[in-house]
């Protein structure tokens, strides 16, 4: 099959590679021309995918409409803030397009597949998603992810391409229950990592996290998302990696956080997109127009876009908490 | 108030320091007079607490009939094995008995609390279970549990008890799905720890973990238990824990069977109790009666005690699962 994968992250070079190794023909885009020489010239992603080979078979098009041209399928794995941009070129397209970006945008409060149905209305819009580290899949150990769609054809066609008996793809029709369990998760891994980097223990992160999957499944259920998504392999297999994880780049943002660097500061020393940073903001947003109760979300959000102190923010979070479980 | 705790192992040890800090009469009780006879001489439980100082207010008694003498409350934190005997003593008693025991009895399937209605038929009976590794709590990191209770006035007297800024109780009326939580996962940690001892990543441990949830609330439901308490702290916040922490026994067992070594050398050379290795037998035979649906369960108990092989046991788990979530 001619597949095209628009984004050469760590998730993007790692669905590609695994794709062109099945003898797919596979073109990868990037944003950034020079991520797609240096994979050209060294058959590597050093900087994203340290230390993995990629197949000789596994194509590059600096030019993503080249990359289009002949996909009957596209994957797209680019960062949240540039995905309706580079979604704009798929107007035409009919086939399927995989969305394994994790975000919400702030403007319409759309998940990616909201932004595909108005940038590529006449695609088959499948969301993938789940605890899926790249650099674990890279290395080949068992993994299972999620194939969400409305369309549940194109949800079974994804998961033909993609499962293996080390990938694993179960399949669902909760496109938004799905996206947005990878997107809040993010969120609260950066809380997470707040708890971590003001030397909290596992049984607060425990507590945190436990309290937050309440709150992603009241955010969610009020986007029209089903409540036991979130007890899934897109919400809780997902939020757990991310927060316990050392690997996890979210959790890590947190921890610096939590340590006492500004947020700015952080983005602006790190290679890759800590997705939870513009997704706080979107996702604090969303709940405030929706009238959903978010403490963990809105605290994170103040943290990060309002200069709060991470240890205040922590103390009002326990103050807002209720006596009994709900 | 007048408490005996019975039980000096690490957490038992814990409780009875937090509540004599707070100037509680509490004399702690142990099956071995030696445990006692340490604290007594040195002010500490070097063997299962490390490095905490005990306040001086704290007795010990070698009889368990001589703590319990003038208690308004006892507190059982003995092994889920020693249970039914350690409790025999409170036949009369008719104050509140805090279980903080985590196992299920293999011969009759009950919680502690069932075996407590047998056992002390007059007392008033809470459960209390969560994500509290003893060394953090010890340390005064912010931990968070659950107080559950048929009888919300117990529950809510046992709360004001222990409730402090760093140590957050939350009440609940599902008693045996409190219970079952904290039994089951370290079922659950000992196959995450295998996992681990196999080389799998997060990825993999994330699937195990997401999808025994929903087979602990199968099997909880199935025994009168809520479905909601398992989304809660001592359902996937216990779970978490103790599936990714480096501090859990269970999962530290898990990971041994996973390098190779066999369950009963493990057994014989650990400090404490792994809990999850006999309740692995208990809950397989309670799913059984029940006949409830366990494949981690199964196999975990078939990794224990029928000699199967690891990798074998995690390849028949993968062969028995659906291809859409539940």
């Amino acid at each position: 099959m001619n597949i095209a994968v628009l984004g050469a992250g760590a998730w993007g070079t790692t669905l590609a590679r695994m794709l062109a190794a099945r003898d797919h023909a596979v073109t990868l885009w990037d944003h950034f021309p020079e991520t797609l020489e240096t994979i050209r010239r060294t058959g590597r992603n050093e900087r994203y995918l340290p230390g993995v080979e990629l197949p000789a078979n596994l194509c590059v098009a600096a030019d993503a409409a080249v990359a289009e041209a002949d996909a009957e399928l596209v994957v797209v794995a680019s960062v949240s803030k540039g995905f309706r941009e580079v979604t704009k070129t798929l107007g035409r397209f009919g086939g399927v397009v995989v969305s394994v970006t994790k975000g919400i945008e702030y403007e319409t409060g759309l998940t990616m597949s909201g932004v595909l149905a108005e940038t590529a209305p006449g695609a088959r819009v499948v969301a993938m998603s789940g605890p899926t580290l790249a650099a674990e899949v890279a290395r080949g150990v068992p993994t299972a992810i999620v194939a969400a769609s409305a369309d549940a054809a194109a949800a079974q066609q994804v998961q033909a391409l993609f499962h293996s008996p080390a990938f694993r793809v179960y399949t669902s029709a909760d496109v938004v229950g799905v996206e947005l369990g990878g997107a809040l998760k993010n969120v609260i891994a950066i809380g997470a990592g707040v708890c971590d980097g003001l030397g909290f223990g596992d049984n607060a992160k425990a507590a945190l996290v436990t309290r937050a999957i309440a709150e992603m499944r009241r955010l969610g259920v009020a986007c029209g998302a089903q409540a036991e998504t979130f007890a899934g392999l897109s919400g809780i297999g997902d939020l757990m990696v991310t927060c316990f994880s050392k690997l996890s780049r979210n959790h890590g943002f947190g921890e610096r956080i939590g340590r006492g660097e500004k947020p700015e500061a952080i983005v602006a020393s790190m290679t890759a997109v800590a997705e939870g940073y513009p997704t706080a903001r979107s996702a604090h947003e969303l709940a405030r127009k929706r009238g959903v109760v978010t403490p963990i979300i809105d605290e994170v959000n103040a943290m990060l876009y309002e200069g709060k102190d991470v240890r205040q923010a922590l103390q009002d979070l326990t103050a807002r908490d209720s006596k009994a479980e709900d």
